[in-house]
């Protein structure tokens, strides 16, 4: 089915909104700091722990710091912000959980696993357009060692990693959403994701897994907008990685879709391939890391007028891998254009 | 400080929301069906594993069977559902990760642990009042025999439980909102609400931990609609439990307010004392069961013309209470009108 321009279809989950990023704020690892965007961070935490006795705390801090430096940056005091709309991939979202604590911000805790950043945007620019809230903090984080440990080995293992694993980025970003003229970008839509599975249940490829999620989401955003993908100056997915992005593309391309360099990837974007990260990044963080570090600041400049974020998430737990069940993924997608 | 009335105040977090509950419906185990609201539940699953393999795929049924039941019963196709708002306590919310990719539908997924249901309900109403929805399902389901092994000891070894524990609920609920002007009730208005924690430890005594978190919320929202807790016919906490809503009572005393009679908790009403749950329901699913089942039939008759909802939710994991974290706890509430 060729995607149609110019003539939009009303599709389940598409969004109409109107919000601006009037800020954004991120904190990295020192690993992530010697990747390719290490010089647009706000900020990089010297060590893993970040001076705290877990990773699990660290993590805590990534989200919180992340927020801080934002309301700072923007003088907006925490008593000011009607809502923190955040996510992270530990289990019971405890990161998010346990820093909105510390913030004392009203939360609401969301999930998608890597796709969080876009469902927390979207979520954000839903209560800022229907004037239900003027302003909104969103904020995801995620850190390499606690997912690690979660997902996969015990640290102390060193277990070799296979040629499409990904890399969960350490980090934390975070957005102030509201209705202001001037900032960063506009939120202009949002489609929400449907879970797709084609039955793959290695967690060592989700780049495979998230690819289908991706393309549903962009070509579904497309027809509602009615528009084709050379209408946008980029299409960021996060966090397809190596693995996953040629077969986003050749999923698009049988639509008749061919973004061709519009097309990247946050995973892709987040490290060099000389950090021997294999397919690329991925975790709640990253494609948060590289919208606030990267594509904002280019939407801002006007060197982007239309971007659309296609956040993904590989929806399994340890459990469901254990116990043989496929991966189910989903992708939410945020368009923003620059403020004229 | 003593709540006023007749003066709303400006309150973080408060949101104004005009959607309705055009249909509900619920799916308990057999052990919930034996307690007193047993003859109200829609369908009752004979064996807890819902003739699954694992009790993790029951959970999935349970939600997937309520948004199913929900759905014939109001006569609306899956394709015709804007989204699906939900949530549940596993680990990645696979239960709702999972169950929406069978039911195909627009997906967010959303975690707030037993706190769930009213984060779910306000987001989906949030969407219908500000028209970005027509067709919003919000659902939550929960398990005993998957909680109890992921939070508490595997079942073979049968553990002695402590008096102050609760028990969590097997079922599944759903809930159509949308803008019709007929249906169940009405939601008006919602309070997205603060984590508190005043340092307890106890994941077996999750009521007193809750308590400070409902109470909280609680005052907030009566402030920033400028009433009395006397103004309600109901306030419904979910689930306090006899540990947690003695402390509640207090809590709410100590500003003034003293609902008496008018403050219930679902964890309380889901079961008989006979059934040795100790100190009462909890999980996912328990309020939005009583609320189903209960409460909803008595809004659409007129015998509760103003319910406040008020789930509560315990934001531990199993490892931040094995790393000593205290248990931060957080309650959002969702006001609810009959349909004059």
């Amino acid at each position: 089915m060729k995607v149609q321009t110019a003539s939009p279809i009303r599709q389940r989950g598409h969004l109409r909104l109107d919000a601006t990023i009037a800020a954004s704020a991120s904190i990295v690892g020192p690993f992530e700091a010697k990747g390719p965007l290490g010089h647009l961070f706000d900020r990089v935490v010297q060590d893993d722990l970040c001076g705290q006795k877990s990773y699990e705390r660290a993590e805590q801090c990534l989200l919180r710091g992340a927020v801080e430096l934002l309301l700072d940056r923007a003088e907006v005091r925490a008593t000011d912000v009607d809502m923190l709309i955040g996510g992270d991939l530990l289990d019971q979202i405890t990161t998010t959980n346990f820093a909105g604590r510390d913030l004392g911000v009203p939360l609401l805790g969301v999930y998608s696993a890597c796709a969080t950043t876009s469902e927390s945007l979207l979520l954000g620019a839903l209560a800022v357009t229907s004037k239900a809230a003027s302003t909104v903090v969103c904020a995801t984080a995620s850190h390499h060692l606690s997912a690690e440990r979660q997902y996969r080995f015990p640290l102390e293992l060193a277990v070799q990693r296979a040629p499409t694993a990904q890399w969960t980025a350490t980090g934390g970003a975070a957005f102030l959403l509201g209705r202001a003229d001037e900032g960063l970008a506009r939120i202009v839509a949002a489609t929400v994701g449907t879970v797709q599975d084609y039955g793959l249940k290695d967690p060592n490829n989700m780049g495979a897994a998230m690819a289908p999620a991706a393309a549903d989401t962009v070509l579904r955003h497309l027809r509602a907008r009615g528009q084709a993908s050379r209408d946008y100056d980029l299409i960021l997915t996060g966090d397809l990685a190596r693995a996953g992005l040629p077969l986003l593309e050749e999923l698009l391309g049988e639509e008749g879709e061919h973004p061709a360099h519009r097309l990247q990837d946050a995973g892709v974007l987040l490290y060099d391939p000389s950090q021997d990260v294999h397919a690329g990044g991925s975790g709640a963080a990253c494609s948060a890391l590289v919208l606030a570090s990267l594509i904002l600041p280019r939407l801002r400049r006007g060197e982007l007028r239309r971007v659309l974020l296609v956040a993904t998430g590989s929806l399994h737990s340890p459990r469901s891998y254990q116990q043989g069940e496929t991966i189910p993924a989903v992708a939410h997608a945020v368009e923003m254009e620059a403020i004229v």
